[in-house]
């Protein structure tokens, strides 16, 4: 059973619960479970039962595309308190595509059932009208990558991808490999080596193993 | 005012008709609108005003997206009985990316005026829900299309596009430029050019001016 804490985290969630009725609120609060996952664990993938809508209460989820090749492209990262349908992709009919998604955290979240989900969805339109808007906002974040990816120059996304850690670390000691920023950023390793080996020789960044030091802002954001 | 079969049209092509009353349905047949297209018109850009949602009777629109450099990535191309709710992305406020549409035939629309169906999508949840479900529907296409544009290899993009244009057209022969090719399939024109070539010596096809004509398709289908 849900502890209250939970139920009023689920209620503040979805926007719809003042719509539904009282026995459609005790069928989600039952159907809920709480789940957590270790950083790096793999907890959604194509070939994977339809898993269910999850809601983040901590951590960092990674939602991605994979080629039969192994390419990676990260379509959007979910942060505390997001919503994640697309885990639940057999809820809407209209999602005929299939991602993966990673924890980028030890991430903690409350994971409502998807065949209970889809059968709501099926009767009430208020639950519909809030995964479809779910959804929706999903549309508007994969657009934003796929013009980085398609159009920005590298050492633009390089520069913005350096920018937004710093702002969210709080810090401007970045401890990330090579590897992983290609995965976030669309690109080769080999690539994104050589746009920090410049970036260093610009005198914006400091290398070392591991990690990444910004000691140059300004001259990082006018990449821009 | 609209012609009866015009009304008819509506009706049919919104799902939500029976569940909106009179007056609602009055309020869109009376803001509806016949519009013609010529081929190669831009009918809508990110610059233009909201344009209102598009019901496309008869003709061909193409979606896409176009960088600061120039450079187009088509998303998804609309055909007859299509609806086009990105025209409109004004209506849904979990849009937040815009797109061009050209006319890519010669083009009939019913077009409802994005201020009066914006009030309605306001008002009423089944009309949201519609307008939502459309949207989703072309997160669907565009991922679909993502997927070809980062992972396929270009031969394999180059023979889907032949195949389809094939039979789409039901002929073997396909009227169409390099530089077209290169902006439905996402590549440059000198790409699409040294691959077409690449397909001739491979007695795959036959370029002539202007033309392609396809004289092996079994080889064609043997590159997918």
């Amino acid at each position: 059973m849900l502890s209250n804490d939970n139920i009023s985290y689920l209620k503040n969630t979805f926007s719809f619960w003042s719509k539904i009725d009282k026995e459609t609120q005790d069928k989600i609060i039952q159907n809920t479970t709480t789940v957590k996952y270790k950083k790096g664990e793999t907890i959604y993938s194509p070939n994977k039962e339809c898993l269910g809508v999850i809601l983040i209460k901590k951590g960092e989820l990674r939602t991605y595309i994979l080629s039969n090749e192994g390419k990676e492209v990260t379509l959007y990262r979910l942060l505390n308190d997001d919503i994640c349908i697309l885990s639940s992709s057999c809820v809407l009919k209209n999602i005929t595509f299939d991602v993966y998604i990673d924890a980028q955290k030890n991430t903690e979240i409350l994971l409502v059932n998807s065949y209970i989900f889809s059968e709501l969805i099926n009767k009430n339109i208020y639950i519909e009208n809030f995964a479809l808007k779910t959804a929706v906002d999903k549309f508007s974040n994969v657009m934003w990558t796929i013009e980085q990816i398609l159009f920005m120059k590298f050492d633009t996304r390089l520069a913005i991808f350096l920018l937004d850690e710093v702002s969210k670390l709080n810090s401007n000691t970045i401890k990330i490999t090579h590897e992983q920023i290609g995965k976030y950023i669309g690109g080769a390793r080999e690539v994104v080596s050589r746009m920090l080996k410049y970036f260093e020789q610009e005198e914006i960044i400091k290398l070392s193993r591991g990690s990444i030091e910004v000691i140059n802002k300004n001259k990082l954001k006018s990449l821009l």
